[in-house]
């Protein structure tokens, strides 16, 4: 495959010019998920916003929260569909896969979360982040109600708000930067569970 | 799994009532697919209406022309991907990943054609299939003049220009329906090929 | 004359050259409607496209069910209006013309259909017509359960749903082609009954 | 047709009790066209208002200037063919109709102005007030330059621009009031010239 | 200041070259409101559409009616700002301001009307304007009946209806023409009130 | 003014409940700015989130790099602008005008950036921001392309897309908590410079 598209349209530096701090970081990422996942090598180009950028993610995805990660994967999906980005797509659609154990599932997120199997809770969720996309100035008191109404206390309609505004972040980044998921995400986690 | 949506938002009719014929074709497909396509138990409900449906998507998709059938079922994931329509996205994705042999290929069709490593011919082809999607309108001699310099002649035209509209159709039906995917479709063809 | 637009972007093969029973057909359309439809001209530079498009056409448009004629040709109306086809407009607003005896009927499903004197059996027909041409995605159960209100059953669901999602099949074929509609169409059927 | 919908969704003064001038504005229309149009009627709820109407549509549509009378009733149309505005759609179609002879131009015009057989400086007009109507904050010098190039100077340039603004205004009236046109005009100059 | 883009894209004569009724009321206008309104200059260009635009303008925004002028300016602020009309943002707003005594009241209306401490009725009225401006076709009684229920009768349902169409007609208008507005309007009545 | 909306649609803690690192970084806002600015009080909910939300903004909006502050704040009032966003349309548009010492130009940029008096490249920049925000899937090579001409470098490109970007992210986080803005940003920085 020599000729696949860059992993991001502006520069890479080489991986050993990085501080040691963001070299051991990628190790760790190495050895915990058997990949550098490509936005840290594209956020390279800018080290001190790679470290940001950590920072953020780490904090809104895997901190302890009233939100599940799943959820938190979930609801980056549905953004990134609505966004259609597909650097999101490919990496946290395998995380759902990963996450829920049902492959299934991340595919319909891909596709039209609507057609998903999913519970009030998660479909009151969805809505929201649909919406806080497509159109945020459309939100209001009723949509808040909605979400609380489907179990999400302040703290857990913050998390839904910002999960679902950061990736409106991300998938801007990775369409300007034209950032390419890395290819082994692909094939991971296909396989449904045994009681399928 | 008790609990999955069902096929179609209208009656499917057991199987043994049909007539003689479409079981006959149903037990074709679990020979050669391995399972009977939803959307044809769907359509069940209304045999005649099956029938025509397998005589126009036979010669749509099936038939002699000048697009490859690759190329027929790329289209059919492009423009399933604008009206984000699971059934066709999951059935027409997995076409286009035994297809191309290029599981990489099916999934970024889905999510973004525009990300995907396309040939100059196939750029043409998925640009045209979208803008006839989302704004026939626009369309004009500029649109097939592109085409053209992309190497495709009139009959190959009229295809590109068929395909996508048949899918327009098929999409709508499958949304009316709430149509549901087999779920084999899936874990289908995500193998990588040797040579990667 | 001279001067006109083509019927078709694509060539035209003279009749004479179609096989017999296609020549046929022309012949009993100009006996039976005075003219030949434009649309069956351009698709017979695919001959095998057009057979399939007539049995279609037939069996969508003018075989027996649960919804009289005058009510498909309004939702070919209805959905034309929306994706702006001028060949389908023109061919189908003179159908309910004909079909309801009131030219006013056919002159505002073109422009509006909300503005016509509809009952409400054909104002959610309409409206979910409207729906699934424009947003397809957005459909929901409620929106079933409003047709089956106003007094559709199954069978009549299903074909408000494909007679709408077939017109956008044509109506992207109509664009794709820039079909020109025959002429005479435009002046047929434009006077009120006498009771008026 | 004892049944049908109000000519608007507010109340009409009866005739006798307006102003002799207005009064004697009516007589003349239906002296001089055979009706008083509804829109006349509709305003006279608002006699001071149907007063500035009268006055700012004979300037903009009636007044001696750059603008043909049959160009300043093309722009009325396609206006109000992208609003959906039924009363305007019916009124001003009549008009292109009877001003160019040309019964079809009228109807392609309601349907979509792309279609119909245009000259460049038609096209060029139309296309300024489809934008200016669509998407006005997308005009800039470049689609001016497009109507000098088509032939207008700075006086036509201004009525084209004015002519499209003032039917955003009359169309949104229009529907605020849910105006009905009055059922002669569908009827009107619906015959193609001898010559055709 | 050498440098500042025109006031309109069309050519504005000398203002000695106007008639003496024009020239006396720009008089006033410098007299009464320290300057004359880019709008005026740009206007007399076509003398007779300059005397059309103020009657219009006095009846529709100066007049007796059931809204007050706040009101009124309080709609031309609320249309302009979904049009993206920056001369009627910085004439209305600046009159929102001065009417209303709350500078900040001004600037909210221009940047998004919903999130101004309106009253019930004062929400309905530019909800209704926003729908009005942005999607004609979808209102209906339903529309109407908010607004009564919130207090308009049925000539201040007009009146509102009317101002919204208006600077639908204006906005476009000064698109069109590249409209800037006086550079002085933007530092009038940034004071917030003593009580604050 | 006892009767002005709260701040943010979730809690707010007491100041004093803050960690002392935090309490320090108000006292410090109100030192430097004369306020502490209503989104960090609304974060001030979920303390983490604040600390790192501070982190972000000082590093996209204050670090050394290629685009000069004002810049900076010039994409955030452009995003916010075309997301409505009053909270920081009220909060960058105040920073535009204080730091471009040009009262205009902040007011211009949050109605609608095409009518500014702007450098080749600021208007590359801000149609780039605006596309970004709008339409991110639309951009490509031909973006980044024009973004160069107007002399940004790869590092300066980043900058204009992070951005644009991070203000997607604090937009919805505005729009979800319906965030109102300190009233005191209104007022300042309305006086026109000196020279003018």
């Amino acid at each position: 495959m020599a000729n696949q598209p860059p992993i991001s349209a502006l520069p890479i530096p080489e991986e050993g010019e990085l501080d040691p701090e963001l070299q051991k970081y990628f190790a760790i990422c190495r050895e915990k998920l058997g990949l550098v996942p490509n936005v840290l090598k594209a956020y390279s180009f800018r080290p001190e916003r790679l470290r940001r950028f950590i920072d953020s993610y780490n904090e809104i995805m895997l901190s302890e929260g009233p939100l599940s990660k799943l959820e938190r994967e979930m609801i980056a999906v549905v953004v990134s569909a609505y966004n259609r980005c597909t650097y999101c797509l490919v990496a946290h659609g395998q995380a759902v896969r990963r996450l829920s154990g049902d492959p299934i599932l991340g595919e319909m997120l891909v596709m039209n979360y609507r057609m998903a199997d999913l519970s009030a809770r998660h479909r009151a969720m969805l809505d929201y982040a649909w919406t806080l996309t497509a159109d945020p100035m459309a939100l209001s008191e009723a949509d808040r109600a909605r979400l609380r109404e489907a179990g999400f206390d302040d703290a857990a309609l913050w998390d839904v708000a910002e999960t679902a505004s950061f990736f409106n972040y991300t998938n801007r980044m990775a369409h300007a930067l034209e950032m390419q998921p890395n290819r082994e995400y692909h094939a991971m986690d296909r396989e449904p569970p045994d009681a399928d």
